[in-house]
């Protein structure tokens, strides 16, 4: 669908215009005409035969021309005709700013799938309903009736923001262009009912004046198109920012009854947006500090930092806060060294963080060296200057910085406490990032290390084949999965997984004594023997488990043991008769796991197995699919990577058969997605390098 | 040592006043006709009759009385001279700007030590060297020569602000009083030669203009007089907000080289703040946002939450933010959301947030009831307000909110993004903390709920004695500890413990194989056999441990065994035998520990022990001395408390024997604090309740 019409309109017409330029039909018009729209405008009102100095006509059907665009700011009731009128009349596309549809029940939802259907059927972009509108910057389209424009502030530059809440993204809008930073496209999607975000993301994309694309969202309505987004972001080597809401029970509450969104689990969607390259950030102020540092079209090309200050107490804070935020305060080379200390008094310090002193600012052209100096250091990837009051010398202070801004190609951040509106207005007019606390600069910062990092790991992720189903597997365990029990019992679920090629251990059902001790000697002691039942759930607690059975005597006790101790414990329980596995042992206990999310799908899982599973909760999850790559690195972020690299003297692990398992656990998932909702294997035991692994239990819940 | 004549002196003299009115030796001067200072000023310049139309002295013995503050701004050299000349002259006070001092080597050492000398000799109060000054707000003492002053910002109020760093703290507080933040005093203590900041603290907690207290330290010089001054703040319910930086490795080495103090371990800093009640902030952006809140004098009493705001999407952001820092987001009364349904349109929330549409905004009656209706909710403790834009809408917003706030005894917070200049003196005026980014709102708001927290947490734990050294014992065990190796061996170790009340195996030393045999059944079978030789750390890697010998046989046996095995692994090692401990099975792993800190002295540790110690780290510590209470509260710190109750089935073990030798292994480490530098108890066995616990091995090492 082409938005381009949307965005760039040559016409635009609004349903149900007001003289009055405060109000939602009126701000429009005011405001297109107030910041210099350039093509047609026509209000649409029975009532009017001129509105706001342009000529006013009384319905869709009676405009001059089929638009580009039209605006609806008319009552629920009367919108979906009018959606049809204007499909029918040619009309290019249409956003609708009133409410009462799906976030206002089900006369409501009716009203908008009426919409989506005269959308579809006529390939017609709307935008809405319950929106705010959007604005182009750089084509003076200013289709919103937001209190934000009153104030006049209207900032071009390389931002495209999309909001899901109109009145949250349009606060955040109108407090950046407050604080001065340029927008290319500003835009609220309301209910979503045709165009979602990830349309407005792509777009803005693909836009040449856009540097970054930033998204405020309640809910992930299409995470496949948004991995899409993700792509392409990739592709442009464009920042990709989200700020995605409802991570707390309370806040994913209010989220869906704000917005009728499911929530999904937010630790998944924070997988989802990681794994993609996409950058989360939790608050309104940590959008404006990466909006500022990825305005400037400069990139880290490592983690390396140079600090100069003019006070050693900033350095310290500085210092801190890059250790925080991921960032190295790098060891300068010795010449620079040598070259600060000849610059500062005694007192200054040459290394790094740098103490300036307020000796050395007296002069631009030495407050410029030392700068150059550090900037020179091949050893720094980027370089932060703190100053702190000194208003009377900006016109000492800003000039070396702008220099040097334009000689580097190093990033250059500045922090400067308690600064004036003249000292704001430099650093904008030179593009320099500025902030007014220590802190919000080096998390900027280290937003600019993590967006290159993200990069170097979606080239890595990419080189390599996603896991895909395998439908001939599909069919062969289909009748595995068929029957009326909601879990497979342990030898169905550990044949489910053999088939896709994870090894198990082999157990045998025996039915009668003699026959348990003959087949326990076939498998070889020592063996493990377990009650199968589908009502037994917890085989241990009703002495449905004997484990370390060294020989067929102690084989066929245990067989009377366990069906007299289980008939016993559980009298209706139907007893399919005892199963018998290897006693395995020397594997590090891990569990590989898949879980179905409502939002994201099938989710993979890796952790640590064992007693302590519960308490310490080591584990990583991935939104399938991955690539071999990603299922290492999975493995990498836990904690428990240190035992499978052979911590504390023991022997290293047998990682790539662990690797192996993750892949043929997600081509499973991904095979039977419609089938199974669950899967646990727990203990998967993984052996000495080279030895493989082995899953000892295995559960599989069905859909 | 009486600060009065410091903070609130009746004279003032400027030891090297100079007639420029922005050189350090003249802006004094200059602020102090500026904002008002009530008392005499005598600058003193031999070069000069008179200095900004004030008489001048040529020195100190010339002055016409004996000023109560002397501020001496002359070269380094001159210093120390000057201070003695100001004791004899019976001057009661001295600030020193000059820098040159303990920072700058070991020649300005020497002269700091000289000043020291001088001010303990006449018992004088000395601020500085190498320090900015100070400001008392309600007498208007401005001695201080900080460009913060140049603008004329002074705004009083209830914050008193102690900067070890002066450019740092005067920028800060630049830039706070800028954003109108009201101040009793601000301080900058420089090298702390004499007065550090916990004197400062102690002076600022005493007086009656401070609602709260807050400093910035690169260095705690002395964690006692600290501990006090939380004491004292305690007692006043005042906040004591501290930003310790130094935190990371690159700031701590930052912050030595600028102060040259030692920076101890910081997470040993973090414990050490937090458990005596004082909030540590990590930023000053966090000090602000503290500022804030505090400065109004409400405080809560429970931590739930109620939200009004004009948009739905702010609600869902303040939601995630309550539970990030630890709020509830409490559900209405009945009666409540009954209220607000009929005040609220159709497509409002009456549930918390509240989502109160734009609708409601347009009365001030309308608004000011929905507010009242969440204030009066028997489940609130809390009001937040979210607002945004609608600058227009002020009057009829700010009044109904300024209504409730002193109608209220529930603290109001509001946050109002995109506001401006007049929206923020409207708030200011009524006292009512405002912010422009939601999330900081409700960081300030969890901030005055830990606050709370940690009154309730400090009354609880004053209810109990502090563990005390133990004198007897001390002499008791004193011979354990004389000898010339750094640590003592396993049996000696487990001696020294147990002298101190703490459950160890009884073990038996022998040095030959029918020895063995007898001592191993005297015991009782299950035992386990060490080796014992000082030479020998990792027994079990030479063949040094055998565990589960079930017989004499097997132990004369395993004897043997041992005594050849770590003969041949290690030729050189004295081996003084072997020794015999019952074999102990079916208690949970613990350890418990001592380090000493270079700063904070012994501190304890309490963890879970055994395979994983290295991988979880899952471990609480506390600075020495304790109560019962805080011993308890570091195992609920612990994951692994889980474990202790019971988790997966398991027994609960007996916690209340693990607090008994927390407390018996701090009465060790406070009676041995000068003779031991650690202490490891890994594995303390500990057994269901009622059975008690066991050390299964003890490491003790010696200073």
């Amino acid at each position: 669908m082409d938005l381009t019409p949307l965005f760039k309109p040559k016409s635009i017409a609004v349903l149900g215009a007001s003289q009055n330029g405060n109000t939602i039909g009126g701000r429009p018009i005011r405001f297109l005409k107030e910041y210099g729209y350039q093509g047609a405008i026509y209000p649409i009102n029975p009532k009017y035969k001129e509105c706001q100095g342009l000529k006013c006509y009384p319905n869709i059907t009676a405009l001059p021309e089929a638009v580009d665009h039209l605006m609806v700011v008319v009552r629920a009731e009367l919108v979906a005709d009018a959606v049809l009128q204007a499909a029918q009349k040619g009309i290019k596309s249409v956003m609708i700013f009133s409410s009462g549809f799906a976030e206002a029940g089900e006369e409501g939802k009716a009203m908008q799938r009426r919409i989506q259907d005269v959308a579809r059927e006529y390939n017609m972009p709307v935008c809405g309903p319950n929106c705010q509108g959007f604005i182009d910057h750089f084509n003076q389209v200013t289709a919103t009736f937001t209190g934000s424009l009153v104030n006049g502030d209207f900032n071009k530059g390389p931002v495209a923001f999309c909001s899901q809440s109109g009145a949250m993204g349009y606060h955040f809008y109108g407090m950046a262009q407050r604080m001065g930073l340029g927008f290319s496209y500003m835009v609220s999607t309301g209910n979503e009912a045709v165009l979602t975000t990830s349309d407005f993301l792509r777009y803005a994309l693909d836009d040449e004046n856009t540097g970054l694309v930033a998204s405020y969202m309640e809910a992930i309505n299409d995470p496949d198109q948004l991995a899409r987004c993700a792509d392409l972001a990739f592709k442009k080597q464009k920042p990709l920012l989200v700020m995605k809401v409802g991570r707390s029970m309370a806040g994913s509450q209010a989220a869906s009854s704000h917005t009728g969104s499911i929530a999904g689990e937010d630790r998944i969607a924070d997988t989802f947006l990681e794994q993609n390259g996409i950058l989360r950030v939790d608050s309104v102020g940590q959008f404006f500090d990466l909006f500022k540092v990825f305005s400037n079209p400069k990139r880290l090309k490592g983690d390396n930092v140079g600090i100069v200050s003019i006070s050693g107490g900033a350095g310290v804070v500085m210092a801190d806060d890059c250790e925080r935020f991921g960032l190295n305060v790098v060891t300068f080379a010795p010449e620079t060294e040598e070259n600060l200390t000849q610059k500062l008094p005694y007192f200054g310090s040459a290394k790094n963080p740098v103490d300036l002193t307020a000796q050395v600012l007296t002069a631009s052209e030495k407050f410029y060296d030392c700068l150059k100096c550090v900037a020179d250091d091949p050893n720094t990837d980027a370089i932060v200057v703190f100053i702190g009051l000194l208003e009377h010398m900006k016109d000492i202070l800003v000039p070396p910085i702008a220099r040097l801004e334009k000689e580097t190609e190093k990033p250059i951040l500045v922090t400067w406490m308690a600064c004036d509106d003249p000292i704001r207005k430099d650093f904008k007019k030179y593009g320099i990032p500025l902030y007014e606390e220590p802190t919000r600069c080096i998390y900027a910062l280290g937003q600019l290390n993590r967006f290159r990092k993200a990069l170097a790991h979606q080239s890595e992720r990419k080189k390599q084949p996603t896991v895909a189903p395998d439908q001939s597997l599909t069919a062969k365990v289909s009748q595995l999965l068929d029957g009326d029990s909601k879990e497979l019992d342990e030898m169905t679920s550990k044949e489910l997984i053999q088939a896709f090629g994870i090894p198990a251990t082999k157990d045998v059902l025996v039915t009668d004594k003699s026959e348990a001790g003959e087949k326990a000697a076939e498998i070889g002691f020592p063996v493990v023997m377990k009650i199968v039942s589908p009502e037994v759930a917890h085989k241990a607690d009703v002495g449905g488990v004997i484990l370390d059975i060294k020989d067929k005597d102690q084989a066929t006790q245990a067989f009377e043991s366990i069906m007299q101790g289980v008939s016993r414990a559980r009298p209706q329980a139907r007893l399919k008769g005892v199963m018998i596995s290897p006693m395995v042992r020397n594997g590090l206990e891990m569990l590989v796991g898949i879980k179905n999310d409502p939002v994201f799908g099938p989710v993979l899982m890796a952790g640590l197995g064992g007693s302590y599973v519960e308490i310490f909760k080591d584990v990583s999850t991935r939104v399938l699919p991955i690539t071999a790559f990603e299922a290492k690195d999975m493995l990498k972020e836990l904690k428990a990577y240190k035992l499978l690299k052979g911590a504390r003297g023991g022997a290293p692990r047998d990682i790539d058969a662990l690797v192996e398992v993750l892949l043929k656990t997600s081509t499973l998932a991904m095979s039977l997605s419609d089938r199974i909702s669950e899967l646990d294997i727990n203990p998967l035991l993984v052996f000495e390098k080279g030895k493989g692994v082995m899953a000892l239990d295995a559960l599989v819940s069905v859909k």
